[in-house]
């Protein structure tokens, strides 16, 4: 079931580093594709900071909106992640492609991918300089929300393999999330 | 043994989101400090983007030199780097109280610490703007080497438990990374 995350833990959905899917629309068109260049840049409130290429529709999009969502996807959508990030909007549309989908978010007009297991909605701060020069997008995010088979009580469980997130390297490989590693504090002394 | 990294590979150190180490140098101070919030931002020439916070340490020798390095734990280096983001390095010499051993840097001024896995070497780029509004920086990879164990031919391979990239959450607890995922590529029909 989707259950909301408080915003100061929104940051924890994206720590470790998993492969996002960026989900935009204006007007009537909507779009996804894949990024794994995605980060949290502060803890309350929580902002992030994304890559998104020039040429993309994505950009077009979130351009004109100043709107996305982070869905964050699991092992079971790495086929679909892959997809999504060597096709062009601009001539297919992805959301039938890839059978993803749409459902409203709660607070940004940008439809969330209904088969991930986490999402961010966020709205771009104004650094346009940084965003022309770049293509680094900063935004601010107003919502979050995950699945709570994986995300509960402030933290992540992935006992269902299926269900982890994953990792993107190159040529169509991941790496799925592996077990929990704790550390040992120093000593105070 | 640390070999050399293609600058156009050095990306997929960091691809995949793994904790890092920032190392930084000023004249005879030099510290280290923990950042989960590290990205690749470009590939040829390779660029990162990292959130350095202004009340540290490394912030202050980072603002001088204009350099540091991204170095990548292992698992076998989870409680340091949990101790490296729970003290100053303004009361502390963390090098030597974690029994990490600082490395000449190729190309920058900064050590590199020897236990880790893969380096980054960084030159910040003019974005004082955006660093002083996030504390963020982005920066330009001009040296890039990685531990061959772990890293060679262009690709990880982490078939040694110990020595696999971890990945923060919260809480003193990381995930290490998993196994690998091999995306399907859409049919093109």
């Amino acid at each position: 079931m989707r259950v909301d995350v408080p915003l100061a833990k929104a940051y924890l959905l994206l720590n470790h580093g998993p492969v996002t899917l960026v989900s935009s629309r204006a007007g009537e068109r909507s779009n996804l594709m894949a990024a794994s260049w995605a980060m949290p840049l502060d803890f309350d409130p929580p902002k992030v900071a994304v890559v998104i290429d020039r040429s993309t529709l994505t950009r077009e999009l979130v351009d004109a909106s100043r709107e996305f969502a982070l869905n964050i996807p699991s092992r079971a959508l790495a086929d679909a992640t892959l997809g999504l990030g060597s096709i062009s909007g601009r001539s297919r549309d992805k959301w039938a492609d890839f059978r993803l989908t749409a459902m409203p978010a709660d607070r940004i007009g940008v439809p969330l991918v209904s088969e991930c297991i986490a999402w961010l909605e966020c709205r771009l701060l104004d650094e346009r300089d940084v965003e022309q020069r770049h293509d680094l997008f900063v935004a601010e995010v107003v919502a979050a929300s995950a699945d709570d088979r994986v995300f509960s009580g402030g933290r992540w469980h992935f006992d269902d393999i299926a269900l982890r997130t994953i990792h993107y390297v190159a040529g169509g490989q991941f790496f799925a999330i592996g077990e929990p590693v704790v550390g040992r504090p120093p000593d105070k002394g």
